[in-house]
């Protein structure tokens, strides 16, 4: 089903992560869409912590990242996570970056797959996520 | 222009990369492929800190990863980088990661593009970079 | 001199930072007392991007922490930061973490030197950095 | 015990481990001190991921580093680890960073404690680990 669940969280670069370019270093924003992607299940009423003490993993099964515009240190980036796509064992989130200024930093998206603890192959989200995400379905 | 230059580059995934599903995290493989990709350019002789000392800089444009089994803590990676494309101002790396039982773990690819740090405008590469990749060239 | 200056700034574990123990790595540390010591210095008046951009640089000479129990996926740590002394060319910041339901977490200290970009040698802070510390100092 | 097992290790230091000092952002040695000791336990004839598989974990309760002069981007790394104390349930490990030049860029102590997987609490190592190290004995 397609979804139009969408979420805002920001979130600082720190130190750490300027490369020496002056620049966010390209790889983390991985963890910037993850910040998002946690952040947008949890307004939606579901933890990520919970979904994997249930025995639900859910590994990313790939990764796209268009690199806009640097951030740099000590920018207040804001991560818009959109739950776009939502299929039998699959998930995926779309993502996009801006900086205080408003300028489009990047913009990505991700696959995601449901994959049980126990027999580690995919398998169908428990059925109260099923529900909350249900709730913000578009018509195709 | 088209190319088949390519290199083979070894790391072993470290446990500060591990997440707490026992793999190493997907946003770790920007850091392989920049690993595959610098070692890719050693091997063709040409220093990515060379390059920025002569005041070229070599940002990402776009990064596209396809997660096809998980690295485990202590897994010897072999990442394959290959120069796959190179025109004007821009330069795509492909990369093929596989772990020591030959199983592949990943592949990906990333979009370059050279900047002047003088000028932070895309800028053709210096002529023995040029040089150095043409003997590589492949029929289109 | 000594100081009493003292700040409180949260931050929470993200997955990325646990490890396959189930814990944030301890390399994270780190970076979280990078954040706590610039939110210090925010909150004082000073941001340590303008400090970079008056060309003085305050790279760290020595870290120290000490671990007392876990931090965890998704835990909400508080990080609260003291300037403790601040010397010559020398600031030293120590830290708490403790976590939502108040357990410690880690303690730590790290010290920093004032050095100039052009020299590249330690150098005493601008004044107003000076003068915005003095204001909280106390007896020794 | 005092033991004087000793093992170097190089490790080159990655694009994005760099800060926009230019530096290897001081969070990583945490990171390269690991590399140390577990390339450095391989060698005494102890795999890490084999004591993790033995339901041992090895968590860090304390890091000391000193940081003597930058390490630089492409900068290869030999990073000294010595076991240097190993009494009931704790066993600490010593590091000196030296750069290519021989230049001395860190030395550091960490202190780590054997944790049962199954009680989370400590316990003493494997004899099979008591008996290596004790090969490597010395008078206090």
């Amino acid at each position: 089903m397609k979804s139009n669940f969408t979420h805002k969280t920001s979130l600082r670069v720190r130190y750490g992560e300027t490369d020496q370019m002056g620049y966010s270093y390209y790889g983390n924003y991985a963890q910037y869409f993850e910040v998002g992607r946690v952040e947008a299940l949890r307004a939606l009423g579901m933890s990520y912590k919970t979904l994997e003490e249930q025995e639900v993993m859910l590994p990313v099964s790939e990764l796209n990242v268009e690199y806009k515009s640097p951030a740099k240190y000590d920018d207040l980036l804001t991560v818009q996570t959109t739950i776009s796509e939502f299929k039998g064992t699959r998930i995926t989130f779309t993502y996009t970056v801006h900086n205080e200024s408003g300028k489009l930093v990047s913009n990505g998206r991700t696959k995601l797959v449901f994959v049980s603890k126990s027999t580690m192959k995919p398998m169908r989200p428990p059925s109260n996520f099923v529900d909350l995400i249900s709730k913000h379905q578009v018509e195709e």
